[in-house]
């Protein structure tokens, strides 16, 4: 077919869509149980940035004063206000001019042609499967929100984006289109909510045999349907692409909740939450060591071999042979399309308490944090922080209430506090949170009391429950942040590892020697940013984030100087016995090397084996964690 | 080799062995940390009885009186204690004639002489490997406990033991067995504490290409060292032959448990149950819903390919990419053997409290429970049971202490309990029982309160903590009871597995009726006696337990009526939606063929694909899970 053919195709199916969106808008109740907000304009990416994380309308800038603000209205505790003591941050940490903005580019420069596979296309098309082959649409979802690609996306170019975008409404399309799949060879790309961190929706470049394969991205927020709310079993069976914020607010009507911190996850599908494993960092209600997979009742995944689930039941866990659950969740859409879930439910507990607490060091606050955590003081928290000396100090850069550092030291009550807190400095000090709930208010008393108690004996002081929300809040608009730094030349990023509680204090100081000796050597002027922050606390260990950023204004490629800090941060984190992710963000592309390394060779060849058996012919080319072999001629079982 | 050569070499190896006994046995502390009870003549089964469950010393009898009573002083609960109910009810129930007493065989009637690989034997006998030919380790070795196995003991005979045991002492030992048996082609077999309920430990009859293969026993017992107690991350490493209670024991010693029921596991090594993934059956402390492999932070496995283990950190748990973790737990000696598990501890709670309450029926019970594990009425539990109408007449027939039905109804407080709980009916009633633990004991009040307070809703009244007692601890004796109904012509046996809330009831229904309806048609003459045990619940189901017997004193093959029984009734558990199995017990031989069947084929197929990496030339060879090809002639990767 002519590239012409290929055009007139494309505009034809443009036009379609534009009649049918009418149409579907109108009835669309009928398919449809969640929040009226997952319309389909959402899933078109319509109010998202092209080029930056999250909505258009909200952006971090200086106001003619040169004070910072977020624009927009969309999050309470930041949005609209004017962060006064961020600039000096900028200005003092992070060396920022703000003489020197450095604009993005209006568009993409190039975005070549679609590859069209008539046959998938006629064998999918008249099934009343959406699919579209607008740019807009190909480009947004040829990318997630990582540095790297949101660096590109303003400043340089994308190698490769989808060839055509799929939106299935129901499984039985899933498997349709996976079959289709199957027999025309034509790759596809699960997609979720599109806020992936580690380039896992990076198109491979493919060229079998000099013959370009068309590649699909499977955009499946069109299924976010509840299948069924068992509330004797108290659990809830769910498509794959409902946002987890939205599910989360409808079970909440029932008085049920999900048992995540799901107010961070606005963006995030379920199905997207399933394949990296990743709950893990949005901590849990009333445990204190769960993991993902321990709230997964069922899970139903279609892969090119057929469907895979972990039983016909809904039943509690079933301790009987080897257990497969776990290939599935964390394959990151390498084996195939997670279809439907089914969750265990919590009852939803309606009070809610957030809880600062300053301590004079990073270890006091770990200290204060382990006993805690295992001695099993607070009957139900849903998330515990702590933030290093850096990272409070951003904190505190955003914090528009009070207290802050600087009222802290010079108002009235400084003296009271200096005296009874000798060791509290400016610079040394940390700030552990946690948000406590519980059914019974008064047990909130009891628990806020006994946690104060603990904390005594680690030197450290109740700072306020404002400040505590700005640090659970912040994860929301750190990724604006992240895009504001590129404005002014600064490039930040972050890496998520869990270790052992002994084993914290040398892993962190040696991840941080190591970024800064690499930064040195890869001609970075003032010494680097790095904050340490603590995500989640188990009896063994916790999982912490390391936050890094330096400015990049004097560098030829900053985009490679961060991909070279960031492969020796990861070295040095492997080496020093942190794991490679812990949940935050998954592997993708851009850990995989360091985890093809990190595996045994049983286990190695166990994972090939698994993709072989259910995708041997690799429809589900995004490659992010099977060994991705050089010879694509002999793209067979044996060498996946 | 002649025969005669084989048996000048047994000999030589029977004299060699007896030296070595002594002198190891002196230095024994230098090679051994745990308990000394765990010394090895446990190992060598010689305290344990060789043709019934458990202890030489203990077993059930009728005194000359002709009442019921548990010989020897293991069981503090049961032992030397007279049982008066217990005779009516066997007579009642099981129609059992005290004048038909059946004697077991004195010995077993014919032991094969063992096959013998020579260069197998001669590449791990130089290292100080104890290995054994004599006939007792090789019988002792070549059963659990299962009805069939014991019934086979008693009247029949084995088909096959093992032709040797090994008795390793470190990882590289067995590192350096499993390597020879891969080089000269012996088939191995994992063996823990020798109490396995589903024919696991059946030996193969091998008979490749007409040559006979060796098959060795690998008794792991005397790996029990605990090689590292971490108190700062809250974790021990422990050699996989510990047996759980001994090692508990230890723990407490420093303040620790494992957190599960390790009361009940006097014979169960930690490698085993991790083969089992069983833990879920004995109850957790502290949390409602805790998987074996949530307790599991590392696992170390030899495999014919190598050796696999979860990561080389001890560290919380690493949610990136799949997980192989849960393919090796459940694989029951199929694919390798566990040699050192790192779990996860918890603060050992020194406060506990027995309570049991009866309930006017089943379905109140069950409506009891669920809302005490939905609504989290209690912080912490080590043990939830309920028992059906037919369960708690056995239970009550093992209660020698107070109150049982009898009183209840006929003593003082009749009237008063009548006139409350007008619904209180003899074989209607249920009984529920619980252990509360904490480590504050007001906390246990409150808790206790708690629960008198919700039982009311559903008509519960408490009764005692006697009963209680007698309900946990009898799992501990029921399996000698077993043994002695086998003596007056009873056979019994149980199936384990779990279900949803929902579900419960029909599933009960229908597995009962059809264990009536094969009964009577397999010719059994008394109605067979079928009691219902909850042993586990969860959020959304229970895992429950079916014990059932009946008189076979008039059919010509009992053990094929069992079977016939058993498959029926196992089939009818998972068209009513049951599971498999629920980790008291596994699949092994026993359930094997239901197992496969219920296995989708992509998942059979990883599983195959799994063995053939790891073990590719079978040499764990009892095949409990995969599947077991006829074709044994073209033994290779393809066909396991």
């Amino acid at each position: 077919m002519s590239e012409n053919d290929n055009n007139a195709l494309i505009r034809l199916d443009a036009l379609r869509n534009h009649l049918e969106i009418k149409t579907i808008n109108k009835n669309s109740k009928e398919w449809r149980t969640l929040s009226p907000s997952q319309s389909l304009i959402v899933c078109m990416n319509r109010d998202r940035k092209w080029n930056g994380y999250g909505y258009k309308d909200t952006f971090f800038k200086f106001t003619e004063q040169g004070t910072v603000i977020l624009s927009g209205s969309r999050y309470p505790n930041f949005s609209s206000k004017e962060f006064h003591e961020l600039r000096p941050w900028l200005e003092q940490t992070l060396r920022i001019n703000l003489k020197t903005l450095r604009q993005a580019q209006p568009s993409i420069i190039e975005i070549s042609s679609p590859e069209v596979n008539h046959e998938f296309y006629y064998s999918i098309k008249p099934q009343g499967i959406w699919i579209s082959f607008a740019e807009q649409d190909r480009l947004s979802h040829g990318h997630g929100v990582s540095t790297n690609e949101i660096y590109k996306l303003r400043y340089e170019n994308l190698s490769k984006i989808p060839d055509a975008v799929i939106w299935p409404e129901n499984h039985d399309q899933v498997e349709l289109i996976v079959l289709a799949a199957q027999k025309y060879d034509v790759g596809c790309i699960p997609f979720g909510g599109g806020s992936n961190e580690v380039n896992a929706l990076e198109c491979p470049l493919e060229n079998i045999n000099n013959k370009k394969r068309m590649i699909v991205s499977l955009d499946m927020r069109n299924m976010n349907k509840i299948l069924s709310l068992n509330t004797e079993d108290m659990c809830v069976t769910v498509e794959a692409g409902a946002i987890a914020k939205d599910l989360e607010d409808e079970l909440r009507k029932f008085g049920f909740t999900l048992g995540w911190n799901t107010e961070l996850m606005e963006f995030s599908t379920i199905g997207g939450l399933a394949s990296l494993r990743s709950g893990d960092f949005n901590g849990h209600k009333g445990n204190f060591n769960k993991n993902f997979e321990e709230n997964i009742v069922n899970i139903k995944m279609v892969t090119p071999t057929g469907i895979i689930q972990r039983s016909n039941l809904i039943s509690p866990p079933v301790s009987s042979g080897p257990d497969i659950t776990n290939l599935l969740l964390g394959s990151e859409g390498s084996l195939g399309v997670i279809t439907e879930l089914t969750f265990k439910l919590q009852f939803f507990s309606p009070h809610h308490r957030y809880i600062s607490l300053y301590f004079p060091s990073f270890q006091n606050g770990l200290e204060f944090l382990r006993e805690i955590v295992q001695k099993k003081v607070i009957q139900n928290y849903s998330g515990i922080r702590l933030m290093d000396e850096s990272g409070l100090q951003l904190i505190q850069a955003f914090n528009t209430v009070a207290p802050n550092v600087t009222n802290i030291f010079f108002d009235s009550i400084k003296n009271f506090y200096l005296k009874r807190w000798k060791g509290l400095k400016v610079g040394k000090m940390c700030l552990a949170a946690l948000i406590l709930e519980n059914n019974d208010l008064s047990k909130l008393d009891v628990d806020e009391k006994n946690i104060q108690k603990i904390a005594t004996n680690y030197k450290g002081i109740m700072a306020g429950s404002e400040l505590s929300e700005t640090m659970f809040f912040s994860s929301k608009i750190l990724p604006y942040f992240r895009d504001f730094l590129l404005d002014y030349y600064a490039i930040s990023n972050f890496l998520d590892t869990s270790t052992s509680w002994s084993n914290i204090k040398e892993l962190i100081i040696k991840v941080k020697e190591r970024i800064i000796s690499i930064c040195k050597a890869q001609g970075v002027r003032a010494r680097p940013y790095i904050g340490v922050r603590v995500d989640q606390v188990y009896e063994t260990g916790v999982s912490l984030t390391f936050i890094y950023g330096f400015n990049c204004h004097n560098l030829d490629d900053p985009l490679e100087t961060l991909r070279c800090v960031e492969k020796d941060a990861l070295i040095e984190i492997l080496k020093s016995n942190g794991s490679i992710s812990q949940g935050i963000s998954g592997i993708g592309k851009r850990k995989k090397e360091c985890y093809l390394k990190s595996l045994s060779e049983p286990t190695m060849e166990i994972l090939k084996n698994v993709k072989g058996i259910l995708d041997p012919t690799n429809i589900f080319c995004n490659q992010n964690l099977i060994r991705d072999d050089d010879d694509n001629n002999n793209n067979n079982n044996n060498n996946i």
